[in-house]
Order: structure tokens, then C-alpha cells, then sequence
């Protein structure tokens, strides 16, 4: 220990991490507990996969990664193999089944919810440990397996407190977008430059997008992203896809707009099998949950493995920021099919779908809304006998109050202003002269501060009884209920 | 994606990491909920520090760890820092202590529950990411911030469903140990292959620890670990400490058996004081808790960092292990008073101390006691109309029922299979001719089951209509909720 006390180490979190505490934990408790119940409610069970991989079964699918290593956090085990943390519970999945594909029903349906890690740059608010509460059906390329997962994330963000008209889940095809490059001629090399750029659409809007599919952009820190050099006819193609929507989901107006997006488009092309995948996701979602699950051809999520459709829930509040100013959220969860993820282990394709809630987005757009889950507090001094105070807050906890014995060594007064500092209802006194006559006093926390800031003098203040009772020792439990059955 | 065919990554967990499925999942959870339930009932309240810390900010404290970054998962972060993995809750709680003091109330009480992770070699059963409860009282040097601990652990783990008599909480001193080593001379720089080769008592029995005491001990593999060489006396002496038990544990009872032990060590020694604190914790405890907490001066704990009492729960029933045979379990919680943590940053003394629960430890050891927390299931089976299927389910988990549809693309008699894989207790069946009678049939999975060891043939099966009923399908949920009460 010498050494180490001469070189301090300084006491700081590592960059892009942080601390939780009380309020944020119970919070998130009963979010996850919501979540979880709509999940088993729908026959998903739930499965854990650890936090490390083998670097080759993760795979590389994070948007904008051009360096080996970059995105995850890897480090290299005794016996030289490569393991990194994983970056999401998907590609995790996909090894598990792949691992495990003899002995699961098919189609297999678990939730999986824990801590994924990025290696990016943190920056305000953009955490590189966070929290994601995942679905998937693995074994089935029925568009129902899709359907039910939209209808089931409605479900989910619902119980945990969104309105219907609070959020909108949007929903496209990863075929429909290629099936429209296919119809203007763009080379498959170009494909990933092309869905990134699109995939900016939100934060960049059209004229971004037009930038970065044409000679490309410079940001606002002057770096400058090349764009897909595409010719106008392909770029105004492309931008009328993501921007003209349908205006009714059936079968008959998605394939009408489909003729009008890509005419060149026929029976049995892979964009014509999308918007049929499409179709028959909105017929079996039906009218079960009008106004909240639209077709957005604009979205198409950043992560390499989908093959199909894709999902995205948005929220349609403004949220505020750490400046106080109003900003568009942007989404608390995402997803879609990726049939190919298992086939990357076996070689043979394994259909699959899932949606993704971002846990700790979800928390922080719905701060403010959830109660605390801890019940009041009560703080039992200790005077001049811990076997007594152990007793009464056994006795107390017996008859279910969430209760503390205090256990520093400070004295009365400051005993009393730790209560306060823990938010304490009600602190319990017992000295030796309240013991002899098997008494114990009992002072309101609140109403004492409440009182105090009307009282000029000390002497005032110690004269105020309002605020604290004596009770028999034997009715301690029956007397603190009624006191807190009171405020 | 080509490439990755050709070359295609092994579907493999890394060494020493497993996954875990729905029912270790499920009992993991119901453990976790009521060891929390006993926390917060003494007013300790939730804290969560990242995966993550800076390596300087961990220290390094776990037992036989010589190589540097042997033990820990470690990797450099862009800016060159060192970040590893945390290998308990301990460390970084000292970190989160001396980062935010100024702003915490003192005591400092919090609990933390979550994943750590050692780099160790990996066996049968000694996975490298398990699952740890801790609860910390810092701030506090009162021996009744340790006698607090010892009480709530043994509500917890009461909680989780051990009797009393199944389960002993043992309590020991390393100001204690330390006197005797005081007491006969023993040099500083020998501690710790001293505490090493004591705390291997319980797996090498007194013999192996005078070997590791004296010259050295070959073991099964035949590797040799070097002893600390101390003298007949200086041996006799320590074992007559780890081996004779005082008989009662008042104050006068402690005193007089330390006095036989080391006679050496007067008023005022560092084995007088530990003495002292042993003594004012069983005192605090009194009779609450009969023959659950017990002095055992064998126990020290691995971890380097503990200053003053250490604690460790054991369980008294043997377990069997993978090949069968019943096994001596070992301990499923430790912890103790680590005094000089948090001034390893600050450079002042906050006293802490903390007890962590082993939470995959005590699983494997409640294995089979818990129940499932999964209710039973329903499969709807989709036939013709994934709506009508979908709406079904609905109804059904309106109604507090666990409902999966079946979103496969199997033919009828594959769904049956798959409903029974699930351990569905029901199969919800619509046809299109029973939805043109407004009907449904209701088939119980068990009692099918049941059946169909009983019947012959085929059309004996075929004809076999107790297992299954036709209901109204108005009646859906009423239907269903009557056949599940029947079990």
C-alpha cells in the first residue's frame, strides 16, 4: 500500500461512462419490469449470452467502420484469440442459435436485456456502456413474426407510460430500397455508401442526404465525407423514395406506389417481394392499433445485417435538452430481419427478426414521469445501546417499513441531520432516560422542517413539539404506520 | 458478407463464459428480487458504476496475482489509458466513494448487484463473469456497521429460502490475525504468503497450510508453491490460532481465549483491539440471531485489501457436484472491514466495510428448490388468418394469460410438435370451419400427452376427444382460463 499512497491514483470514471444512482436505478427497474412483463406475456423467455465474444462471431456490422477495432472494445485471452465486448444482443443471438440449432423449437423466441459496449468518442449525453431490452423470432420468415413484433413494441413502450399519440413505430424494407438502386442501375459496390447516406436523413435532412449520394459534404467541423458520385436521375430517384409516402398501407396502395417509385419494378423483383412482405405485415397487424405503425420509407437503420424489414419507434415529443432547449428525440428503439446473421456460422440461412428498445434513451426521454419504487424512510438514532436500536428497526421492518439503524458514530444533532440528508420521514429516539420508562420518541422529519423555517430561535425550536411525540416502546410499529399513513 | 462465407467464424462461446437459459434466468431473478427486498428494507440503497475502470483506480488486490494485469481484463483506450474490467463491486465503490465525497451522506450506505469479471483460468464450474450482491456501509467505523451486515446477511439468505441450520456466518479479524503474527515476531514482508497459505485451510486442511507455512507444498499437478519458512514455534503458534475456537463469544469469553493465544499482545495491540471490535459485534447482534453468526478464527479472506473484521457465509449441506457426489459447498458470501480503500485516492481514512453475496454460487447451491416464475403457456396456432390468430392471443393475454402465436410457417401437425417442445399447456385451434361456426378448439398439451401413451393406434388417438373441446369462441378466454384451473 506504501507505494501506492505516495502515487495517488486520481478517483474519475473512465471517459464515456458514469455512475447511477438511486432514483435512475429504480426508474429503470420499472421500465425493464414493464417491458419484461409484455415479453412474457407474448411467450418470449429469456436468454443470456455473456458480455464477451469472440471477435469473428461478432462480426463487424456498426455503421461507419472502416478500422479493425473500432466500434468494440477488444482485448486479446491467454491463448492469443481475439474477444470483444459485445456491441449489441444480436449478433450474440445469432451465435447462440447457430451453436445451439439442433435443440431449439423453431421458431425460436427469446428476450435477452443487459449492458452492450461501443468504443466510440463519448460526447455529451452519448455514453459508450448502455442498456438494450431485445426481442427476436429466429427460424421463421413469415411477415407475422415481423407483425407481432411491431404490435408487441407498441405494447411494451404503452405499459411503461407512452400514450398511443406519444410515439410512432415506422416500418420499411431493406428489399424495397434495393429494389429501387436496382431499378436506376447502381452498382452493389456502392450499395453501404448509399444506405448510410440515407440513413442520415433525419439528422441531415434531404438536401444532406442529396450531398452526401452526389460529390458528397462537408460537416460543421470542416471534415469532409466523400459521397456515392451518383448522377441526377439516380439521386432524384432515391430522394423520391424516401420522401413520397404512401398514403394508404393496404396491399392495392403500397403496390400502386410502388409503380410510381420504381416502374421498372415487376412480378418477382426484389424490391416487388418487399412491398409484398410489407403488405402482408400491415394486413396482419390490421386495425389492432390504428395511427401508431406506419409504412416511412425514409428509414432504413445503420447496421450492416438486415435483409428485410426494418423498424424504428420514434417519439413525437420534443424532449428537453442539458441546455433546457426542446430537441426531437429520435428513436428509443429499432430493429428489423436479418436472415443472413446465422448462415455467417452454418452457411445456412436461418430467418430471423427482432426489435432493439434503447433502454437508456427510453429512461431519459420519460424522466420526470416514473415515481420513485423506494417507500418512505425511517432512521432509528443511535444513543447508547445498538442492541436496542437493532430491535426497534427489526421490529419496524417486521411490520414492512423500509427502515435504517444508524451505524456512524456522530452524535444526536448530527444523527438528526443525516436523516434529514437520506430524506428520512421519521427518526426514532430512544435515550436512556425514554428507555427507563419504556418510551421512544418519534420526530416527523417533514413537519420538523417545515417548522423550522418559521421559528426565529433556538429556543423556539427546541420548544416546537408539534413535530415530535412520545409513544409507548411496546406501540412503536403501530405509531410510526400512523404517522406515515398521515403525510 | 463473401468473404465471411468462404471463411466462416466457429459458433463458440469464449473459454470459461457460458450462456444461461430461461428457468437459471427466472430463479436468478426471484433471488436478486428478495435479496434486494431484504437491502432496502434496511434503508440501503441502489448504486451502478460501469463495467469499466481506470486499471490504476481498481488496484490490484486479488489473491496470487503477481504478473501484472494477471487476474483482470485490462485494454488501452484511445488516449493510451489502461481501462479494466471491474473484478468486484468493492474497488469500484472505493473510487465512486473518494470521487463524490463531499456530497454523500455519511454512513454511506449502498448496494450493488451486477456482473464482475476475472481473467483467471477457466474449469468446471469456475466461470470468468459471475454475478455479485454487495452492500457497503462507508464512513463508519462502529463495529455496528459490521454487525448490521452480518444480521442482514443472514435475513438474506434466509430470503432466498436457507433455514437456519443451513447456513453459518463466520466472522474473524485481520487485526487479529496480525497480533498473533505480531506476537511471534513474524517479519511484515512474510503477511501475505502467511494469510495466503491460512486462507487455504478449508481446501488443504491444517496439514497443507503448515507445509505452506514451512518449506513449501507440492500439489496434485506437481507444481511446488514456495512456504514462508517460519519457524516451528512461529507455526505451532499460528495453528493453535486457526484451529482453537473460543467458547463463548462475550466479552470476557474473547479475552480470555486471546489471552491463551497471545499472551504477548497487551492493552492496546492491534490484536487487543480486534478483540475489542469482535467482541462489540457480537455484542450488538445479542440473541437475535441463534447460532448463525460465529467467530472462526480460520477465516481471513483472500482479498488483500481488508483491515479489521472479515466475514464469510458457508452453507452446511453438502451439494452434489457434476459427477454426482456430495460435496462440502464452501462459501456463497464474504466480506470484511477495508479501512485504507477510499485513501488510496484521497490520502484520509474513511472507514468501510461490506459484505458481497457469491449470487451464481448460491444458485447452484439452491438449485431445484425454486420454482419457476414462468406461468403456463398458450399457443395459438395460426391456420388461415394471422389477425384472427393475432387477436386471439390478444384476448387471451387481456386476461392474464401467457400467450404466445405462432408465428412459424409450419403445417398443423409441426405446430402441435412445436406447442409441445414449448411446454405449452394448451393449443388454441381455429380453422376456417370452426370460424364459420363461431367456434374454437381447445386442446390440453398434457393430458394429450397423457393420452396418447395409453392408445394404440392411430385412429384410436385420432378418436381420442377428451383432450380437446370445442367452445364458443365468444368464450375464448373464459374457455381457457377454466381448462388451465383444472391442472
Amino acid at each position: 500500500m506504501k507505494d501506492q499512497k505516495t502515487q495517488k491514483p486520481k478517483a474519475r470514471l473512465p471517459r464515456g461512462f458514469r455512475d447511477r444512482t438511486a432514483a435512475e436505478i429504480a426508474a429503470e427497474r420499472a421500465v425493464l419490469d414493464k417491458i419484461r412483463g409484455v415479453y412474457e406475456s407474448y411467450g418470449f423467455e429469456p436468454l443470456e449470452t455473456p458480455a464477451f465474444e469472440y471477435t469473428d462471431a461478432l462480426g463487424k456490422f456498426l455503421p461507419d467502420v472502416d478500422r479493425p477495432n473500432e466500434g468494440v472494445f477488444s482485448l486479446q485471452d491467454d491463448d492469443k484469440q481475439w474477444m470483444s465486448l459485445r456491441y449489441d444482443l444480436t449478433a450474440p443471438l445469432a451465435r447462440y442459435v447457430a451453436e445451439n440449432f439442433q435443440n431449439l423449437p423453431k421458431p425460436f423466441r427469446r428476450y435477452q436485456v443487459g449492458p452492450v459496449w461501443r468504443n466510440e468518442k463519448p460526447g455529451p449525453g452519448r455514453f459508450r456502456e448502455f442498456t438494450q431490452f431485445d426481442a427476436d423470432t429466429v427460424g421463421s420468415n413469415s411477415p407475422s413474426a415481423d407483425a407481432e413484433l411491431l404490435m408487441m413494441a407498441c405494447d411494451a413502450l404503452e405499459a411503461v407510460g407512452l400514450k398511443h399519440e406519444e410515439y410512432i413505430v415506422k416500418v420499411n424494407s431493406r428489399k424495397v430500397l434495393d429494389g429501387v438502386l436496382e431499378s436506376v442501375a447502381i452498382p452493389a459496390a456502392k450499395r453501404g455508401t448509399v444506405l448510410r447516406a440515407v440513413d442520415k436523413l433525419d439528422r441531415l435532412g434531404v438536401d444532406g442526404v442529396i450531398l452526401l449520394l452526389g460529390g458528397g459534404r462537408k460537416d460543421e467541423s470542416g471534415d469532409f465525407a466523400k459521397g456515392a458520385e451518383l448522377d441526377q436521375s439516380q439521386i432524384a430517384r432515391i430522394v423520391s423514395f424516401i420522401t413520397e409516402k404512401p398514403q394508404d398501407a393496404t396491399k392495392d396502395g403500397l403496390f400502386k406506389w410502388w409503380n410510381q417509385i420504381a416502374p421498372e419494378q415487376g412480378y418477382g423483383t426484389i424490391g416487388f417481394d418487399g412491398v409484398g412482405e410489407l403488405s402482408k405485415i400491415f394486413e396482419a397487424i390490421g386495425e389492432t392499433r390504428p395511427n401508431r405503425i406506419e409504412l416511412d420509407s425514409g428509414v432504413v437503420r445503420g447496421l450492416d445485417y438486415y435483409t428485410g424489414p426494418v423498424f424504428e419507434a420514434q417519439l413525437r415529443f420534443g424532449v428537453k435538452n442539458e441546455a433546457g432547449e426542446e430537441v426531437v428525440f429520435g428513436s428509443v428503439a429499432g430493429g428489423g430481419r436479418y436472415d443472413d446473421l446465422v448462415a455467417r456460422f452454418t452457411g445456412q440461412q436461418v430467418p430471423a427478426t427482432g426489435i432493439s428498445i434503447g433502454v437508456s434513451r427510453l429512461l431519459s426521454a420519460l424522466k420526470g414521469r416514473s415515481e420513485s419504487a423506494l417507500s418512505p424512510l425511517v432512521v432509528v438514532l443511535a444513543l447508547d445501546d445498538p442492541q436496542s436500536s437493532f430491535k426497534m428497526a427489526s421490529e419496524l421492518r417486521a411490520a414492512g417499513i423500509r427502515v435504517e439503524a444508524y451505524v456512524g458514530t456522530k452524535k444526536f444533532g448530527d444523527q438528526l441531520k443525516y436523516a434529514d440528508k437520506r430524506g428520512a420521514a421519521i427518526a426514532v429516539i430512544e435515550g436512556s432516560d425514554e428507555r427507563a420508562k419504556g418510551e421512544v420518541t418519534l420526530k416527523d422529519l417533514a413537519l420538523g422542517a417545515e417548522l423550522a423555517k418559521t421559528v426565529e430561535s433556538r429556543a423556539d425550536w427546541v420548544g416546537n413539539r408539534e413535530a415530535q411525540i412520545s409513544v409507548k416502546r411496546a406501540d412503536l410499529a403501530a405509531e410510526v404506520k400512523k404517522m406515515l399513513a398521515r403525510k
